[in-house]
Parts: C-alpha cells; sequence; structure tokens
C-alpha cells in the first residue's frame, strides 16, 4: 500500500461502448475531488497518447461537461489498438512510459478497456512495479462483449444488450407483418463470447424475440442451419428470425464468415475484422427457400447506440470509474475493478478488486449449459443473469430533439 | 356529403413505420366512440383482410391495449402489397369488396398507407361511388420516405428522420475514435425521394453528421464520389461519413447498387456478395485508398425504431386516425387526411383533406434547390423544415426495461 501524491493520468482503449465515457467521468470527478491527485489528465487515444505527450487537462473543463460524458457514447479522450511487446523482448515503450510518467509526476494510472487493455494495464503495471517508480495502476474494464474474467458482468455490456434486445423487439414486428415468408438474419458482435447474440433471448423473454440463436462458443454447422430455418418456417407460417454471433465458426474453428465470403481483415491485435455472416447466411437461405430474406447486421449501432443506453450500466460504469480513483489513492495498485453480484433476489452490485493478471487475456464465455435446443437457444438462467442489468431508461439530456453530448475543450498539457 | 350510419372497417398496407399503428389508435378510439359507427373492424393484411373476410372486432380489445398502439411499431393489423387492377379491365375484386362492405354494412372505410395505397384507396373510392353504395372512404397517409404529395410531411417519416440524425450522431462519435484512417458509409432507405438520407442533415446541425450525403434526386457518380472521400480525408485526418440512399443511381438511371453489384467480390457458392449499396461503396473504397472502411445499412431499424420516435410524430400520426374518422361521419369521403404546416414561427400543424387522386401515385421529392455542394450536402432549409417534427420524445412505457407493446386479443369478426 502506497500512499502516494502526484499526477492522475486515465487513458481509454480497444473499441468504445455506449457508456465507456461514464468510467471517464467517474475518474476524473473523482480524481478532481481528491487531495491526493495533484493534476488530472486524459491521454489522448490511449498509450499513444501518454507516449506521444498529447494529453488533456482535465481541470480546464467544465463539471457540466463531464457529467454530460455519462451519456456520450465512443471514447472522447480517443481510442486506440496498441499492443505492448513483453518488456524482456523490447522495453523501449515502457521506459519512454517510465520517463513521462516522471515528468508529469503521473503517480496514478489508469486503463480503461477490455481483454487486451487489461494485458497492456498488467504489463505497465509490473514494469513500474519493478523499476520502482512508486505508481498505483488500476485497470478500469470496459466491454460490450462482456468476457472479462472475474467480473460479474461488464460496463457497457448492458447497453449494448439493451439495445439489442430492444431491436430485435421491433425487428421482430416489422419482419412478420407481411402475410408472406420471410426470413430475417441478424448479427450480433462477439468474436469468441456469444453474450451479446445471446441478449436476444431478453427480447424472446417478452415475446418478441428469435426463434434461433447462435452463439460462438459452439460449432456452427451450415447445413444443420438451413434445416433449423426450415424447419421453424415450416411451424410459423414461413417467417423465421435467426440471431448469430459474427464469431460463429464451425467444428474446426474456421469462421463460418469467410467460410462463405472473402478473407477477413485483421487489425493490429491479428484479430479479424468481421461482420457480413447475416447477408451471406440471408443469402444462402434464400437461395436454399426461395423466401424474402433479409440479412441485418447491427453493426456500430450496438456499441455506440447511447440513446437506448441502461441506466443501471450508466450508474454502474460511473460508479467503477470513481471506485477506480478511491482504490488507487488508498493505495491499492496492480487491479481491476470489478463487479460482484450481492447474494439475494433483489439485484445490487457491489465493487470489489481483481489482481490484474487474472482480468488480462482471460475470456469468459457463456457457459455452454447455457446453450439449449441443440445450440439454437438460450436457458433462462442467462434471462435471469442478463435482464436486472438492463433496467432503468438513459434519459438523456436532448438539444433539438437529439442528444447533447459533451463538449470538452481538450486543452493539452503544455509538453515538459 | 353522405350522413351515415354503419361498421367501420380501417386496414393497414405497404411498409410499416415505427408509429403507425398510432393511426390505427386514433381510428379505433375515435371509431368506438362515434355514434354513427355501430362496429369497429380491423382488417387482417390490408385489403386481403377485406376480400378474405379476416376481420377483427376492435371493440373487443381493451382501451389501454389499444393506447399503447401509439409506442408499437410495425402494422399491428398486419400489412400487405396487393395492387388492385384497374376496375374496367377486371372488376372481380371490386365486386368481392362490395359485397363484403354489404355483408357488414361497412360505410366507413379507412385505407393507411403511402402512394400505392392511395392509389387503392382511391380505386375502392371511385368504384364504391360509382355502384351507388353509400360510403364514405378516407386515405390516412403512412410513409417514411415522406414522399407523398399534398402533405407538408408524413406520419412516420419524422420518427425514422429522429432514428436516422441520432443514428448518425453516434456513429460519427464511433467511427472517429481511432487516430487510424476510417471511412463509414451509412446506408438509408428511400428508393427516389432523399428525405430519409436528407436527415444526415439534421446530425450536422448538431456538430455530429455526415461529411458526404448523397440523394437520389441528383446522378450519382461513382469515381466522383471515390474523389470526393478522398478530398474529404485529406481534409480531415483520413476520416469521412458518407451517407447514401439506397437509391442512389447513375446518369441513366441505373441503380448503383446494380452496377456494383456486378463487379462485387463472389463467395464460395458462386453468387454476388450480398449486402447494400453501402456495403458496395466501403470496399470500393478499402480497395482505392487502403484505408479502413465500413458499410452500414440501416435497414429495417430506421423504420420500426419505435423507441426513439418523436413524440411529435407519434401524436400527429395520431390526429391524423381521429381526423379521418371525424371527416368520414360529417360526411366526407374519396380525400387523404393531410398534415398543413401553420405560418409563423413557431411550429403547428393543421389537419386538411385532400382529393384522393392527388394523392395517388405522385411523388414529392426534396427540391434540388435544397441539395448543395455539388451533390454532397443538404441546405438549411431542409434543417428548418425537418427540426421541427423531430422534437420531443416517445416516452415509452417500459416492461423489464423494454418496450411494451400493444397485446391485441384481434378476435376474429364471425364470417356471415
Amino acid at each position: 500500500m502506497k500512499d502516494l501524491k502526484g499526477a492522475l493520468i486515465f487513458a481509454q482503449s480497444g473499441g468504445p461502448t455506449s457508456v465507456i465515457n461514464a468510467s471517464a467521468a467517474g475518474v476524473f470527478l473523482e480524481g478532481l475531488h481528491s487531495e491526493q491527485v495533484t493534476a488530472v489528465y486524459g491521454a489522448a487515444h490511449g498509450i499513444r497518447g501518454i507516449l506521444n505527450e498529447e494529453m488533456y487537462d482535465i481541470s480546464k473543463e467544465d463539471e457540466k461537461e463531464l457529467l454530460l460524458l455519462k451519456q456520450t457514447p465512443s471514447s472522447a479522450m480517443g481510442s486506440v489498438r496498441y499492443k505492448l511487446k513483453d518488456a524482456d523482448v523490447d522495453d523501449t515503450d515502457y521506459k519512454r512510459l517510465l520517463e513521462v510518467f516522471k515528468k508529469y509526476d503521473v503517480r496514478y494510472f489508469f486503463y480503461n478497456g477490455g481483454n487486451d487493455s487489461m494485458d497492456t494495464c498488467n504489463k505497465i503495471s509490473k514494469y513500474m512495479a519493478k523499476s520502482g517508480y512508486d505508481m498505483n495502476v488500476i485497470g478500469v474494464p470496459k466491454t460490450i462483449d462482456n468476457d472479462l474474467y472475474g467480473t460479474d458482468h461488464c460496463p457497457g455490456f448492458a447497453s449494448a444488450a439493451k439495445y439489442i434486445a430492444t431491436t430485435i423487439m421491433e425487428i421482430n414486428l416489422d419482419a412478420k407483418v407481411y402475410d408472406t415468408p420471410m426470413v430475417c438474419v441478424i448479427e450480433a458482435m462477439g468474436r469468441n463470447a456469444g453474450w451479446l447474440t445471446a441478449s436476444a433471448a431478453l427480447a424472446n423473454a417478452q415475446g418478441y424475440g428469435a426463434d434461433l440463436i447462435y452463439l460462438p462458443e459452439v460449432a456452427f454447422d451450415v447445413d444443420k442451419f438451413v434445416e433449423d430455418v426450415k424447419n421453424v418456417c415450416a411451424k410459423n407460417n414461413n417467417k423465421c428470425i435467426a440471431v448469430v454471433s459474427e464469431g460463429i465458426h464451425d467444428k474446426d474453428g474456421v469462421l463460418i464468415c469467410e467460410k462463405l465470403g472473402e478473407t477477413a481483415a485483421r487489425d493490429s491485435f491479428g484479430h479479424a475484422q468481421l461482420g457480413g455472416v447475416a447477408s451471406m447466411l440471408a443469402g444462402l437461405i434464400k437461395e436454399k427457400t426461395g423466401f424474402k430474406t433479409r440479412g441485418i447486421e447491427l453493426s456500430l449501432m450496438q456499441r455506440c447506440g447511447a440513446h437506448c443506453a441502461s441506466k443501471t450500466d450508466i450508474e454502474e460504469t460511473f460508479q467503477a470509474g470513481k471506485e477506480a480513483v478511491k482504490a488507487a489513492v488508498r493505495g491499492e495498485t496492480d487491479k481491476m475493478v470489478c463487479y460482484a453480484r450481492k447474494e439475494g433476489d433483489k439485484y445490487e452490485c457491489e465493487y470489489k478488486l481483481l489482481p490484474l493478471e487474472l482480468a488480462a487475456n482471460t475470456e469468459k464465455t457463456v457457459p455452454v449449459e447455457w446453450i439449449i435446443n441443440d445450440g439454437t437457444g438460450i436457458s433462462e438462467e442467462f434471462v435471469k443473469y442478463a435482464m436486472p442489468l438492463i433496467q432503468g431508461e438513459a434519459d438523456m439530456v436532448k438539444e433539438n430533439g437529439l442528444p447533447r453530448f459533451a463538449k470538452l475543450k481538450k486543452v493539452l498539457v503544455e509538453k515538459r
């Protein structure tokens, strides 16, 4: 436990969410009000902003605008996908980070992101500890994918789930409006973890869901899919709504989108840029049945649809930011903030800390026992798990009937 | 002017909207409370429900549920795309309609839809008048496309516009989150009329819009598009958001989606890669620039996104249904309800009546003088026109954090 006084840097990394800036607001406001924090900086584009000394002075911002971050989607500081090499292979970046931290007397570092970002955060934490530089490092979780280990759920997941469930309910009514055949294939994000796709089950619980739900946790068979759709159509007046994860793959691990289409582009972490499998499957069904079909990709909307965010998610995500600062100033380091669900029927969330190395690079997928109906359905356990998380409305401040996003001045800290 | 007493039939036709059922609620509630209306029926799947004598007895529904229709997207009675032949070519359907109207003593007929539906409504109105059957026929407008002649705007347009503008604002933040190149091409509905695509300008007015907007009212040149995007990227840190209408076409009228579809990538089944024109243009830009791109189709969501509906639209659409019944019971027939904007700075809507033959089959497109910047921008006149229409929030009744759609009993009228 180190009782430190110094500057704070907060940085955002990886794909954004609808509520990611709620954590930024939590960190900034808590930091600005803490006696141990001498300055509050937001790094432009994650770790790269520190390497380049491009940091915003948050004390220059209006508190009202910082609070509006709670309803502003996508990383307000800018994000990055930057993979740090292992320090024992190449410590150039680490040395540079240490240099910047020293120059600005940074004693609190918060990294906001998912699996890869927690890996980055963990590496930095370990390097700074090893180098003897006194600094408290805390990871602030974020990911619509809900795949971080050690936390009951992840900030951002519930809002994406609420958007997906709401949208599927609406599409359900639209796709069934004519008395003619219609097969609709909807694609949700999730490379290896099917939490977002499973959110379709929340729409099912309201009576306007999907007939078939396919998660990446189980192998996807294209021929079986065609049969599944035909079976639903036969029972259901030639109507079927199927929801698939972008990451569905066959038993050999080959992505269905690559199997049916072209080779996907890859990002700097080597992950394929997925998308388009819904259209491909819709095209296939059209060919096999002659039915009218529609492939719908929920695309960026599912992760930036702040107008449909969950209030529970917003407030928890805000609190996660505050808890990160509280933990750091009381001497905690090398941890990630995580959520724990209190025992009992009424949903309540507690904030705990988890060693960073446990959070880094471990993916939490949907329990296979929650995947039912021969890989085409989701059990009640999931609904019981996820339903409390999507409660409450964003109640956005609007301007001209449209969202009023936070307007930050983004005053750059003078380079030293 | 015919002072009639008898049953009322309301039917919905064509593609649904987020608020189409608000008109149903207006017609039903006004009809149920009118002394001249002896029964209120909703036809299943438009005109086909009348031909098949499949009609729901609306008096069996709870008023609370009828009011929930105001927040229930997609045609609750079911829709249809059914083109009536000209009566002098083939009057089979007309004779059958007359038979059903007589059998159930139907004296009020309301048809809810867009251009094609107003054509159907007009034909039926003319036939019934010619046949000497006393009946008042009123068209209730509906179309997200906003392309009906004679009305200031169309029920359903504003909610789709609000959804599109809100979503573009959110995508704007998301697409610009990394410090790497990103070109995002977003596709809105509208085959011949660009009103929905123009709605991107509402997002621009808030500061989070599109760099380029292409409407189907002007010819689209693929090579110029590539240059336009490159020019925006050069000025804008390699970021560009373009919004295109699904109906963009070249100077010879060939749809761009068909033009590019021919040379689109082929999948392992040998058929052209599916997906709309946005994906094709995004693919093209990727090929020409090497930049990361994303094609986003707003698909069904833009017309069923009731959770993001405009309160102004909901209430006007509800009122349009009530006004239709009020007009019919006071003896009006052969008209469509339309909106007129009162003079003055403060937006106010009046309800008027337009002869059905004027409403039928005439498309109202965006004035070309509102299309600026060499076909890539939308003028302030559009924003001034559309902004008042998207004001106010849906304030949906929710259940479990998700929309609570109307649950109708749909009790079929016993066949006579």
